[in-house]
């Protein structure tokens, strides 16, 4: 998402320290601390302006969810968001989702969730999509045993790649969905900001798998 | 397919027997001898009026096809396209597919379609899906090593299941399409009957992977 520089933006989240991390390499392994409670911690890679994440901890208060975005202008409106929300149980991070090996120390993580990630249609590009084998080997190491990958998207050519991509690399498929709108599935799904606007234009592909 | 009797097929089926078998057990390991090619053989269970074997046998001479069909009045008017089509590389198979390694050796298949298989769309019924783990056991053992099955469907409810089952039961994914008909990969798709009148209503998935 490209989005117009805020001019707001660095001093609120630098008023926000409590809130959101800059620093996140100095958290390796610590990130229950950021927490009230010691709970399940959940992370949500790319996390756009933080309706999904804002609405899951709001629906979850048992869960401690990180989310992770890396342009300044988006997470400083996710904050604002989280602010308003008085939710004590996220917390965001600005940082290249890219890097989640160098985040948390392995096994640290209960689920990761990629929403609507950047497909990077050229062929040339397929590193760069975070579904990706570069990214999956980062995510096994992170994710605790029997933990989960939750994937939607609304990108055909990156669904079709993704499911190659996590089976080739031995992930094991708990369920797919390639209509999620409107499938049975489709009770207690929390929609993102993007999903919301572009369910109308074409199915919501949803893939969850674990190492 | 539910079709009406044909009072002229069981008389045809038998004036054929040089293109149409109906004992198969006892072609087990043998199936190369009813061919004038000793070439690799492709297998499809479930042929329908048989467009898409005679398609593919005409387009490739130097592969054998086996085309199973457990209809009779079905198998019947795929076999008049053969007789007419004048291929030799095609023999048609009356028998129930479910069974299929009961009528080929190890190894003895380079290749398996399926096509447009029964949904079986009920939880109850999951187990006669032709993807099922039930069936896959079976087409391991008679597939030779990287051999591979290439399946299509328009139903969204059978896919997601096969792509569950495929990966669940260890099958490594070549590729994966969503929409095939408005994708690159459908160039030289051979279409079935069903598929030419039925890709008007939705989308075609396909998926190629081998054990």
């Amino acid at each position: 998402m490209r989005v117009r520089k805020k001019p707001w933006a660095a001093k609120y989240i630098k008023d926000h320290s409590d809130l959101i991390v800059t620093d996140p390499e100095s958290q390796l392994g610590h990130w229950q601390e950021r927490f009230p409670s010691q709970q399940p911690i959940q992370v949500e890679i790319g996390i756009g302006k933080g309706q999904f994440i804002i609405e899951m901890a709001r629906q979850n208060p048992g869960i401690n969810f990180l989310g992770i975005e890396i342009q300044e202008s988006v997470i400083a409106t996710a904050l604002r968001k989280l602010v308003a929300s008085e939710l004590p149980n996220v917390q965001l991070v600005e940082t290249d989702g890219a890097f989640v090996d160098t985040l948390f120390a392995a096994g640290e993580i209960d689920k990761l969730y990629l929403n609507f990630s950047d497909p990077w249609p050229k062929t040339r590009h397929a590193k760069r999509r975070l579904t990706s084998p570069n990214f999956l080997v980062h995510y096994k190491k992170v994710l605790k045993k029997e933990g989960r990958i939750q994937f939607k998207t609304d990108n055909r050519g990156l669904f079709e790649y993704s499911l190659t991509s996590f089976n080739n690399f031995g992930l094991t498929f708990d369920e797919v969905w390639l209509d999620l709108h409107n499938s049975d599935g489709n009770e207690g799904n929390v929609q993102t900001e993007y999903e919301e606007k572009f369910s109308q234009k074409g199915p919501i592909y949803k893939l969850v798998a674990h190492f």
